[in-house]
């Protein structure tokens, strides 16, 4: 038999799905019992589709959804465009039409997924989106059907390749944050609005999308913290390398007693961690958890043959489930209601950055605004006089949010000390 | 409902099955939708029961298999003495009457795996074994479901954790074979017998297995060439270092135009892969694929809690497959018939140290015996001088087996020069 099915936008990673689909026939319907076509390709306009078939695309290519969603031949709808809208509108049609769906829409499963989900279960069908997070690392289908049997307690994850190419040249190279995006920018990695790749935006949907998987816990986008690597300084990165430290924009949740917290920002981590060496456009997702421990999976986070490896993968399981006729059941079946953890039980360790003058009694100062809010110093080094300024570094023992919070509020009231930096330290 | 599971052995994975069978059950209970519980244990005799007994185990334990397979109310038999019986007969007959079964017997896997699999097949029921490469990683998985969509070219893996304990250790530290065995042996790494760990046997069974999930070729444990470290001397661990390498001990499996070559050997992998930095007991499975690219799978290969997620995985697995009435199915479904690689298309670059008169000529002389097989030199460097003897060390560009073989004949044959280590070098 043979299974058809849509795509919705023919841009890079969709072209990757018949790649795939030609290079990789036979292992495919090994794997499907089924042979897999693509039957139809919506594009944006006729323009589109003239210059489609001008460049040798041997598609049937539609310009109007209904001509896929009437189409009772059309089992999958596999959604490659991107952005929330018309997406979202294609998506939930498509479910409402009783075809699955395959997306690697993060932006739209980190916003609208809930909604999504319920309509994929409500019509009895498949909503797959493996490709959503870390593009070619098959994390959310490790996560749903390995760790099963497995708590986790931790995910830190480097989750956004253009961020991470840039931190790579900051640290290998010694580029600037704005020599980094330049380049990135140059290559194709970041776009002319950089925005959600640098500020943690996108690294902060798949936190999203993750926390439901590792934790079985659906958190607002809205409660995912996010900073950004547009505020890091040479310097920063210089004295980081001196401590033993890596820079990196890292998504990290976590499980504490009180609920899950979760969070975008530039972390630093010790050189011999296992993220410390995921270098330029690659991700990688490290998991903590009680019955293995530490485990890390590793790969590329976007381009267009990995991603749709991902979407493969994921139409591939639907065949299956259609022939063992079991389709139908969530992504991701654990579910717990949402818990926040409480500021006071998120502890880290912390650097600082501070400006202040450059005269006796201002470590002493500084020492007792920190004790204060009993925090201590793990390792302290003034790190350049600049006129009657200094900078001094500090990297604190483990505090909660809750003493980050008062500690930045003291030091912002002080008189003459300038925080330029605070960023989250892992410990070793 | 409950499904009611049975342990073949108490050991040290086994006791962590009912660890995280509790402290998991409401997650586990979730993926798996029945309850899961070791209805019986079978142990060596009636002294071990005392002495579990008396240790406060509060199990069902039994003495005779029979007490087992004749239990209708046990459906699914995991197998966690190891070695090859008699774990083969248990297994064996446990299949044959009709129960699913869970093990971690890497040895026998890849020994009689492929009458295990069609045992299995005839009877309708699963046999799974997830744990049995890399132990925490949940690496087949992963092949068999998530890489479906994807043609794998290569895998290469640090497979056993004790030769890589021992690596880490005569590289980071400096210590001899010797010293990092004993240590090993101390730590509870190494066995009293170590020969299955560092000649690189266990590694072997590992690649016979992934084999099959990477390439759906069943390759006999003896078309695995296998090398290990104890031919490794400082000087080759400081040579390595200076060119930029890392010596472990790695598995590799690619696909050439003619078919499947696999090995384990000790190998020279440049700093800045991936795997150099896999230390420690940690393992990790480095695929080279088609569609994702390059992906790393890594985290413990042995322990207790590790092993023991692998197995409760497979056991939630098939319980999810008696529900939706789908077990029965292999564990991998992707089979082609074994085509082994020709000698002259596995190629690789490779390092040799050489002791040589230190005189004028050696080099030259060399040279001719390297040049007459078509090898031609990437990295050349006359490490010590010994006396009247040189230690010439060289790394090749790229050449066949064949060539490999021939020329070590030539240097056999050669006056005066000893080969004192060939090793494999993964070029960047």
């Amino acid at each position: 038999m043979t299974i058809n099915i849509a795509l919705l936008g023919f841009g890079t990673v969709a072209s990757g799905v018949p790649f795939l689909l030609k290079e990789n026939t036979e292992k495919i319907q090994q794997a499907a019992q089924e042979n897999i076509q693509v039957a139809k390709v919506l594009v944006k306009d006729q323009a589109e589709k003239e210059r489609l078939l001008a460049a040798g695309h041997d598609y049937h290519f539609v310009t109007n959804i209904d001509d896929i969603l009437s189409d009772d031949t059309i089992q999958i709808v596999v959604e490659l465009m991107g952005r929330i809208e018309p997406a979202k509108t294609f998506i939930s049609r498509a479910l409402e039409a009783g075809k699955h769906v395959v997306t690697a829409n993060k932006d739209l499963l980190a916003v609208h997924g809930s909604e999504l989900r319920e309509l994929a279960v409500n019509n009895g069908v498949a909503l797959y989106y493996e490709a959503a997070v870390a593009g070619g690392i098959p994390i959310l289908r490790t996560l749903a059907n390995s760790l099963t049997s497995d708590k986790v307690t931790r995910v830190l994850g480097v989750l956004n390749g253009t961020s991470n190419f840039m931190m790579t040249k900051m640290v290998d190279e010694g580029w600037t944050y704005d020599e980094a995006l330049k380049t990135a920018q140059e290559l194709g990695y970041a776009e002319s609005d950089p925005t959600n790749d640098v500020e943690g935006i996108d690294a902060a949907y798949k936190a999203v999308i993750l926390s439901q998987f590792a934790f079985g816990m659906t958190i607002d986008f809205e409660q995912v913290a996010h900073k950004g690597i547009s505020g890091i300084t040479p310097e920063d990165v210089a004295v980081a390398q001196e401590l033993g430290y890596v820079i990196k924009l890292v998504g990290d949740i976590q499980e504490t007693t009180s609920g899950i917290a979760a969070e975008v920002s530039p972390t630093f981590l010790p050189k011999s961690h296992p993220l410390a060496s995921v270098n330029g456009v690659m991700n990688a997702v490290f998991v903590e958890s009680i019955g293995i421990g530490e485990s890390m999976y590793y790969g590329p986070g976007a381009g267009q043959k990995p991603t749709a490896t991902s979407v493969v993968a994921d139409i591939v399981r639907i065949v299956r489930r259609l022939n063992d006729k079991t389709v139908g059941k969530a992504f991701n079946e654990y579910s717990r209601p949402l818990q926040l953890a409480k500021p006071e039980d998120v502890v880290s360790e912390y650097y600082f950055s501070i400006l202040a003058p450059d005269k006796t009694g201002t470590l002493l100062r500084l020492a007792e605004i920190f004790n204060s809010e009993s925090i201590s110093f793990k390792q302290i080094l003034q790190a350049a006089s600049l006129g009657d300024q200094a900078r001094v570094v500090i990297v604190t023992h483990a505090m909660s949010k809750t003493q980050l919070e008062n500690v930045q509020a003291k030091l912002a009231a002080a008189e003459a000390v300038e925080v330029q930096n605070t960023f989250k330290v892992l410990g070793d």
